[in-house]
């Protein structure tokens, strides 16, 4: 599938502005990052990471980062945080934009990508290359540097530093499990299956994306994330149905609406809909996909797309949707924190039925 | 300056066969990341994982690793240690194995190498690429998980970890120093100083490679690293001297000893050498090395090897290390421990008026 840009739309959460509050933070913390003692910054290496964090972090729409504090005002039951409430909120919001923007900029040097965010990609500035690589390891760094700088004497540090850890080992995992999987060079359609699309999008996307807000906020309200196992099926289960929208977008989706045209045919991606269509073809069918899916020629994609209005992908979305809908709020009005339930349904309304 | 193949000759060590012990360790560790319950792992994924981690973090000398246990004895004092203390050791040793391969498969991507212990880079075989960047960070990914589950109980788990974030980040940030003053294309060689060339060596190589053992070989023995102090910076400078001696063999050392024939010159390093040239240089030398630094064809390196001779840089490299040495000896012989003076020494025994 395509990475998904989450588009979620934010505002819904406590009545204080989230958002500008976020923004503000973001300074504070490069400044922190420009100012580490534990290295001897040159000016030409400040400038460059300077520089680093303003193209990778900003640009986005940092729906991940502000899902910790409105999640955690929801769990605290109030629309304003204290200062230092909010300010810790931000930071682990913060992080996990920074744990994203790594994950972007080697995502897009692994995948040969052109742009991001509606800019080069990091890579392709001149004076970059393969410097990028590096780039991306001072990002992750640096989410330890902050992560020690502010939370080292709380009682979850620790717990803090396992969730961080757990959640890039899933992410990085998955990413392999899709790297070697959709492997250009060898086309191998028989490797794509049901199992197989849901085990990537899973630990690629779900856990970074929908799991560590919530599991931040959790911590933040001094839980103990063990007690929280269903919570985290909830929010995978999200993640999940999040991307196979995405992939059913890419192809059904009015590109005005979700602001690009789809080319997960044209890139032989491990689509919801391909692994649909695999799994419902007939052999001559099955023929049809292996002869056109991953070929850019026009005619290939339409014969590709009408395969898939011939086996009706679309109804079979729309059955998917709303067994995953129903079976949600079923898990979330099961969980025994109104507080919780509230933070879940947040997330839920999000992203259901969206357009893009 | 080249990165640092490490020589050190092992063996001065406690009685016991250390590298015996360590290498069955090897086999235990693996396993436990190919069961990692953190993951489902696919056929094909455990099968790239194995193959990745035996290319990546075995075939080298283990130096690193083993200096932990040896050190780790002799802080003890004793010459073999208990079955779990092995294991634990081992395990750390391990971990900066596991680190190493991690800065290796990374560099020789950036660095657009074609070969690292005498099999091509990971990236060039065939297949992987520039999956290689996302096998780095399921490299690094490895230490944490890897140090969770055998030291998550540990009084000293926050410090194991915290050292090891730190070292890291002192290790990237020294490699973007190298990659920003020595990028390819704008050579510039007035960016080239001692004070550069010190950053470099002492952030890049000398933290990982020769503070980072002994600071878990104290950890270990339940020490604070805050009180150690002086020993980060007698390793540190240690580790700068041993870079400086592997620029001097580059380019003075005889290459059927060093295993290789020096390209410091024709690669554009940052070089020791190169450093002090500048610094020594009158108007018409520094043209000199201006028109040939840099370039491959003979002429131009014996213009460069012809005027470091001119400047006696011989010389200078043997004040240095002279002078390096009995500031070294006076500094740790100013340690208030027995033990600590024993396990420096053997570092520096190791290192000193090497030929390879």
């Amino acid at each position: 599938m395509a990475a998904a840009a989450v588009a979620l739309s934010n505002g819904s959460g406590g009545g204080g502005d989230s958002k500008a509050e976020f923004a503000e933070i973001y300074s504070r913390l490069k400044e922190e990052m420009l100012e580490d003692p534990a290295f001897e910054f040159t000016d030409e290496s400040l400038q460059w990471i300077e520089r680093m964090l303003d193209y990778n972090v900003l640009g986005g729409k940092c729906n991940r980062g502000l899902s910790v504090i409105d999640s955690y005002k929801t769990l605290k039951g109030v629309d304003v945080l204290r200062k230092e409430e909010t300010f810790l909120a931000c930071t682990l919001g913060w992080c996990i934009e920074w744990l994203q923007a790594y994950f972007l900029v080697l995502d897009d040097i692994m995948d040969n990508s052109q742009t991001r965010r509606g800019q080069p990609c990091w890579f392709r500035v001149p004076q970059v290359g393969l410097i990028a690589v590096n780039d991306g390891i001072i990002l992750r760094n640096h989410i330890s540097r902050i992560l020690q700088r502010h939370f080292r004497g709380k009682p979850y540090y620790v717990d803090l530093i396992d969730l961080f850890n757990e959640v890039e080992f899933k992410t990085a995992s998955g990413q392999l499990l899709d790297l070697i999987t959709t492997h250009e060079g060898e086309k191998d359609l028989t490797k794509y299956n049901l199992n197989v699309h849901r085990r990537i999008v899973q630990y690629k996307t779900a856990y970074y994306s929908f799991y560590l807000p919530v599991a931040c906020a959790l911590l933040l309200s001094g839980e103990n994330l063990d007690n929280f196992g269903d919570v985290k099926n909830i929010l995978v289960e999200m993640g999940t149905y999040f991307q196979v929208q995405d992939d059913y977008l890419d192809c059904f989706g009015d590109p005005e609406s979700i602001g690009k045209i789809g080319t997960d045919i044209e890139d032989y991606k491990c689509s919801w809909l391909v692994v649909q269509a695999l799994e419902h073809a007939d052999e001559s069918q099955k023929g049809i996909l292996l002869e056109n899916y991953g070929k850019s020629d026009p005619e290939s994609v339409a014969k590709v797309k009408d395969l898939y209005k011939e086996l009706d992908l679309e109804t079979a979305f729309h059955k998917y949707e709303r067994e995953s809908y129903n079976k949600l709020i079923a898990d979330i009005e099961a969980q025994p924190s109104k507080a919780v339930q509230k933070v879940l349904m947040s997330f839920l309304e999000k992203i259901y039925k969206r357009q893009k």
